[in-house]
Parts: structure tokens; C-alpha cells; sequence
């Protein structure tokens, strides 16, 4: 299954499935890969290239902490309704492939709800992670195959709410193959 | 090339290459994988297992951020002559094999020097992640094939020195295939 063999409806109108690359991506987070167009130079006495810096990792305000997880993924199933978006106002959420499979990316800008006017369908390669930017609509994780992706984002305060979901319920976002 | 055909001599004397576990390694950091014994839960919709909290993520002390960087790595050539070990002093700084590779872990105890009679020498598997405790004394990525890894350390405040380097210039470290 290739992302570019997908298509993608919202409200019956199609949302075209694009490339994944930092400038298209800049509203919404960063693009997590070893690009020429990063900061990088060698360390190790030669026996690596460090890409400096790839995403604002912004997790620690009020009282917030970075953590490190594992998601094990399993694909979704096409054809695929899309019921829900999601967003974590206290922090930014990282995800990096582990397991060498694409993986689509699905974003909206906005506030209290998501303006699906700004809906965006991205395809990322296996060398590809993405940085969802604080507040940023996002829908999970969506794996094409099962697969692992390594997360970094918030452990906060006991008791934070740190995840707002809003219902795609009545206009559907639907995924074909 | 497999870890457990090495031969890793500290001035002459074998130094056996164990198992990364996160038992084992408990006393220099964490290990990063997706093991049964680690907290982990069910979600996006059924969709994804977050196995949770893999990592002790200490980057914040004295205004530091955590950053995500990627590291390609050069394979090093065999037989090998370690020639330093470092710390971080101020960040924890974890790594996680992007490119399906086994790799090298060389740790140490130790305050302002390593104390060499406490050497540890770790066969990461492909899906281990390995996360170096503030201050651990560590060799540099140690590939046996070329390779990108990921990695969260600290972006600290201009100026800051948070790498220490002791040589090990009298006695070697070897590494021979």
C-alpha cells in the first residue's frame, strides 16, 4: 500500500495526500529527518554526522517533563472513517518511525476546535518523524503497517488534562485505498 | 558481524560482551524497548500499545531543553582501539537504532575519572534504545554497520560545557572481530 494510491474525502470533497516536507509542515510542527537543508556537522572523531536540533521539543512548562515511549501501531484497515482529531495544549508530540514503514500524517490549524477549512493529509517516509508544534490538531497515529514509532512527549503534573478530542461525527473524514 | 563474536580486551584482560537487559544495566541508565515487563496500555481507539515512560529523560536542571537530533553513523572498523570514554554532566542523553542494527555499549562507573574495574560492555539489539544517566561515562556510538540512530540530549545554555572526555592513553581498550 502506497500513500500515493490513497484517496482522501472530507465532506465528499478530496483532500490530496502531499509529500511530507518541512515547509509544508512548518504550521504544524516540525519534520524529524537528516535533510542536507538541517544544521549538522561531525562528531566522534569522524564516525558520525549529528543533525542538530530537528524538532522544538516544548514540553516542560508548568511543571512538565520530556518522557520517551514506545508505540507499538497496528495498521489501520482502508477503507477508513476518521471520527475524531486531537490536540495536547501543554506540549509538543514527537513520533519517529522504527520499523522502515510510511505512515500518513493528518493536521488542521485552530483554536477551541479544529478549522477544517486547514485540513492537510500528509504521506511521511520510514526516514520521516514528525513534531506535532503544542495545541496542534492532529489525528493518531496512523500506520499503514504494524509497526513501532518512538514518541517523545509530556509527563506532566498528576491529574493534567492533556488531551482535547473533538468529533468528526458529522462530516467524515474517510481514507480509501 | 555479530556482538557475541567480539573479543573486548581492557589491558589485556577479556571483557565478557553481555546481553543489553535493563536489569544489567540499570546502574548507567535505561533501557529503551518495548518489553512486557514495562507499563504499558492500549490506545487510539485500540490502534497503538503506548508502552510508557521507557526512559529517565534528566535535561532540564540550570535552563536545559531536551532536542532531538539523529545521528548517521560511520561503522567502525574492527579490530578497534577505544581511545576515551565521556559524561554529560548537566543531561541524560538517549539513543534508538533507527536503521535495524546492533551496536556496541561501553559504560563505566565513576566520579571525575571512570573507574575502570566497573567497564561494562552491552550488545543493544536492533529494537533496544539505550538512555545514558546525567554523568554516566560512556564510549561514543559504537555501529558496527553504518546507521542512523535518534537521538534526545540537551540543548543547554550558551557557553555551557556538558561533555568530558578522559583518554584512555596507557591502557587500551580493544575491540577485535
Amino acid at each position: 500500500m502506497s500513500a500515493s494510491d490513497l484517496e482522501v474525502l472530507w465532506a465528499g470533497q478530496p483532500v490530496s495526500v502531499e509529500p511530507l516536507t518541512a515547509e509544508a509542515f512548518k504550521a504544524f510542527g516540525d519534520v524529524i529527518e537528516a535533510s542536507d537543508s538541517a544544521q549538522h556537522f561531525t562528531i566522534n572523531q569522524g564516525f558520525a554526522e549529528r543533525f542538530h536540533q530537528l524538532a522544538h521539543v516544548d514540553l516542560t512548562q508548568d511543571g512538565g517533563q520530556p518522557t520517551i515511549s514506545i508505540f507499538k501501531a497496528r495498521a489501520q484497515p482502508l477503507p477508513l472513517q476518521l471520527s475524531m482529531l486531537e490536540k495536547h495544549p501543554f506540549g509538543s508530540q514527537a513520533f519517529m518511525p522504527l520499523s522502515g514503514d510510511a505512515y500518513l500524517v493528518v493536521v488542521a490549524l485552530g483554536g477551541d476546535t479544529p478549522d477544517m477549512t486547514t485540513l492537510k493529509c500528509f504521506s511521511a517516509t520510514a526516514q520521516q518523524g514528525v513534531n506535532y508544534a503544542k495545541g496542534t490538531w492532529h489525528h493518531p497515529l496512523l500506520a499503514l503497517q504494524d509497526g513501532d514509532f518512538l514518541v517523545v512527549d509530556r509527563a506532566g503534573p498528576a491529574g493534567e488534562l492533556n488531551c482535547v478530542e473533538f468529533a468528526l461525527d458529522a462530516l467524515h473524514l474517510k481514507i480509501n485505498s
